[in-house]
């Protein structure tokens, strides 16, 4: 079956270079996908000649080709831009064209590594979330010890009422049932402490919720340190604590990865030592990269949006392309609209 | 000038046998202290004889002996206990007692591994904080790339209003002004996002008093990920946050370093190049360890507390007690005493 994904060929930090790359690498590892890129056609064009007479996909490019198409938008919505700004002003961005495209049934989903806030708010008005959903939240895989967990909800969701934490626990039990094939996924807060006593009013009345609902696995309250030892399958949190526990977590790893190559570059022994290390550390990486954990989910709209990190390279770009079939090819959004209306708002 | 400092001999995840084997290497390193073991005589006293029979204390027992004094407390607060319940009924616990010593300046400054949330509920209780100090504040040494940062408040206060981060900012300034000696520290609020649209209303808010302080030298937003770059000296967050945003960190550390240690026991080569990588990962380790930046700092008390890490070394142990001399000669209390009332409450 083939699958058609829209990906917004302008955004992210370092634009179409690695979005172009990104979607040659996954035409080149899934047959049954065809991809749009929206974007400025007299940058597109060129830049993916360019690219087809490069190894490794000159040998196959006519073959790759027969499965892009363009959509021409004169506009591209820049990191900076504020959401309800990106939103009103941007509307011949890329993003809104590429959106657009899956609001019409023109594709199945659509990916984006640009602003996350404009992606979520044009998302919202463009692509719509179910009737009963009153906050969609973003969702990405964070490894653990012996996998991965789903961490939601990353920063759509600025301030959250317990009802909305309740809301995310949900969305993100659905999900790990489809996508990582738990039947009842062990459901935790993110919390201060592992104690009853510990925590934010809020916090605290969203374990009452989650504790009472039939449909969640509810385990308690997990603290920082155990986000990555796989003691629960879904962790709940506000977008404000999940975006800076999230971005702590790169930026710490980022600080060690640099702090060791300086140690192995300080003289020819530790130099030679790197190299024989290096399948070592590369297996280290490969576990942890996040470009194999590349793609967050857009939960709660009608349609599949997922967001590529910004700073993403080409293969995880590609990745988050394949993040995007799978969440279509398991119908997340239909699974997600049959989400009891909770009697939010 | 003898230094006199109160151990919560009882405190922590490990017990007396890291507070009292760390208590002997702080006396090693520092001639001028002397420590007061507060705690159960009858287990305290028999594992001090065993500790000093052992390598490296044995030679010089008696000399580090004579610079120990014990003060007995039939009671321990457990990591368990919540702190208006450790407050209430647990009067004659070690925590309890050392913290009366130093309000009763027989001491100098107090150090405990022990319930962080007792810790500070009974400090403010028997120590007190200066009158304009509305919400004292926990503070530590952050790495980074090129040095550290302070960062507050890491779990006393789980809400916070913006004139809350307004104090934090003001008593992390004068701490970094005294302890790293950077006349005009750089502060930074941790956000979501370094644009200006970015994050809650009480961020915003406190974005607007901290820029507006002629005593605060305030550079904007950070981010998660921007934590270890040191692009700031002071990093603001409310309690609920930076515990999330330290336990995250150290849970990731720990994640990292369990998955080498799994890698290169993989096979015999693996093995011997683990062997001959070691001091490159002791020194990462070194430039790294959570040992050295031991000690959290309990800001906006008439007197210097220190909370060292629950599951420290004896080495990290001895470290929190060096950083709770190096306050107490700093006269860090003093310095926040001359703090302006802001006008709170």
């Amino acid at each position: 079956m083939l699958i058609r994904i829209a990906i917004d060929a302008m955004g992210g930090d370092f634009g179409p270079h690695i979005t172009l790359a990104g979607s040659l690498i996954a035409l080149q590892h899934h047959p049954q996908l065809h991809l749009v890129l929206v974007g400025d056609l007299k940058q597109l064009a060129p830049l993916l000649e360019h690219l087809c007479q490069q190894a490794p996909w000159a040998p196959q490019a006519s073959a790759l080709k027969a499965r892009l198409s363009f959509h021409h938008a004169p506009d591209a919505i820049s990191m900076q831009d504020p959401p309800a700004h990106a939103l009103r002003t941007r509307k011949h961005s890329s993003m809104h064209y590429a959106l657009h495209l899956l609001a019409a049934n023109e594709v199945q989903a659509c990916v984006s590594a640009g602003n996350t806030g404009a992606l979520m708010a044009i998302s919202r008005h463009i692509v719509k979330t179910w009737p009963q959903i009153e906050r969609p939240a973003i969702s990405t895989a964070i490894p653990t010890l012996n996998g991965h967990c789903q961490m939601l909800d990353l920063g759509a969701n600025i301030s959250c009422e317990p009802k909305h934490l309740l809301e995310f626990a949900l969305m993100g039990s659905l999900l790990t049932q489809a996508v990582d094939e738990i039947p009842q996924p062990r459901v935790a807060l993110l919390n201060v402490g592992a104690e009853a006593t510990k925590g934010t009013v809020s916090v605290k009345q969203a374990a009452r919720l989650l504790a009472a609902h039939p449909a969640i696995n509810y385990t308690g309250y997990v603290e920082g340190k155990d986000i990555f030892r796989g003691c629960a399958d879904v962790i709940v949190c506000d977008g404000f604590v999940g975006n800076i526990a999230l971005k702590t977590s790169e930026g710490l790893a980022q600080m060690l990865i640099e702090r060791l190559q300086n140690i192995f570059a300080q003289n020819l022994y530790r130099r030679l030592l790197s190299l024989m290390a290096r399948p070592v550390l590369a297996q280290l990486k490969q576990q942890m990269d996040p470009v194999r954990y590349n793609g967050a989910s857009l939960l709660g709209l009608k349609a599949c949006v997922i967001k590529s990190h910004g700073e993403a390279s080409a293969r995880g770009f590609a990745y988050a392309i394949a993040r995007a079939m799978s969440e279509y090819q398991l119908q997340i959004p239909q699974r997600l609209a049959q989400l009891p209306d909770l009697g939010l708002e």
